[in-house]
């Protein structure tokens, strides 16, 4: 285990430019900052090589310098939406790196749960609070949430995206969008077959992703909800479970 | 045949709400107004059922005001992204829908290829300019497509989307992007497997476009293209090519 110095920011992969998969950036050539660690530990987590500290070896601790080049390097120097993502991203420095890219025309998107909220927040293009509902088995601390939201100052184009696996986590994203009405709201279809961590190409259920694509589309559409967008994991569909694309 | 008047619109279909499957509004619930006919003939069309004459038949001519109460039955009543597509729904004249949405807070996106320029396209909230490469059959005309701009009065959210089969349609993308450079690209993978007009459930081949939509991701990073969004059509891998979802 390596350890890690306060201005250090620990790393589980670095990788891209591949599409953003996800929400409001869906479809966005981006170089994924993916940080090791996280508060949380969620059900369905698709992640747990960059959570579980049984990988804890493979993360490495970097400066904010050596980050910074791994990005110019995979970009070719050319300005690229970078993607902050985890873990819980929000647990490292990532300031100085933020800092660092917009000063080259770089952009930033952060993805967090909003369980922890940081100053730096404000100085984010993007902000994409994703809080996690009841089939994650976690709590939200809306105190927490609401912290990240003020940090922010309003500054990134912020939006909420939730996971939904049933009609509990329905019902949740439901009362998240009516808590923040502000706040455009992206609805995701629940993998439900996430890669174990130690396999990342493993079989992934296509068609059940898209039968509960299929049951949100129209749930929503009956509600009347016609403001959600809802949208499923891209690259799940195009290159299944495997990683660093 | 119905003989259409003047102030009426040629409607070959009204459906929704549904997702928008493509481009800027991916996700999104809205009501398709498709219209009926259209002044291109691509070889890849994927709605010839709006745009061959053979199945004029199948198109009614409906006054603006039918064809708004046809939304509103479909959309409960709720505002909602209403979605002018076609055939080419430049050719229709739907001035006055948009006005008579536009009291009730809906919104409207427009899709056409930018061979006619309309004055109400100035009153759009959406203006998707979908020039059709070398792959379709046809040719651009850049002076008919800079009057939709014109026209257009920069008032509509206003993108590029263009279909992308083989390397001529990218560098064809990558040249209109050039002209427009202050215009968002999403770039689209072609369903080279369109659906026969008179079968709507025809059998679709999602690895085919998925491996399409592999190449353009990995052209677009190569060549540090790194502002166009890459996106499939959504509505094919959920749907496949059935209609009226
Ligand atoms: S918050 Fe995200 S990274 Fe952390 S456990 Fe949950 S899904 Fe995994
Ligand atoms: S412009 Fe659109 S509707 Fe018209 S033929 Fe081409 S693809 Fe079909």
């Amino acid at each position: 285990m390596t350890s890690v110095r306060p201005a250090e920011i620990r790393v589980s992969e670095i990788f891209g430019p591949t599409i953003q998969g996800e929400g409001i950036l869906i479809g966005l050539p981006t170089v994924f900052v993916r940080t090791g660690g996280c508060d949380y530990r969620c059900s369905w987590c698709d992640s747990l090589h960059a959570v579980d500290s049984e990988y804890r070896e493979d993360w490495r601790a970097m400066s904010t310098e050596d980050v910074w080049q791994e990005v110019v390097r995979l970009s070719g120097g050319s300005p690229v939406m970078v993607t902050l993502s985890g873990g819980n991203p929000a647990i490292q420095p990532l300031g100085g790196l933020i800092d660092r890219g917009h000063e080259e025309g770089y952009r930033f998107a952060l993805e967090t749960q909003g369980s922890v909220a940081r100053d730096w927040f404000a100085e984010l293009d993007v902000l994409v609070l994703s809080p996690k509902p009841p089939s994650s088995g976690m709590e939200t601390d809306w105190e927490a949430f609401d912290a990240c939201l003020r940090l922010s100052k309003g500054r990134p184009q912020t939006v909420l995206k939730i996971v939904v696996l049933d009609e509990a986590d329905y019902a949740y994203a439901r009362a998240a969008a009516a808590r923040y009405p502000h706040l455009p709201v992206y609805l995701q279809p629940c993998n439900h077959t996430p890669p174990p961590p130690d396999a990342d190409d493993a079989p992934i259920d296509v068609e059940g992703i898209l039968e509960r694509m299929r049951w949100l589309v129209d749930k929503a559409a009956e509600d009347r909800w016609l403001e959600a967008r809802v949208l499923p994991q891209l690259h799940v569909l195009i290159w299944g479970n495997k990683r660093g694309v």
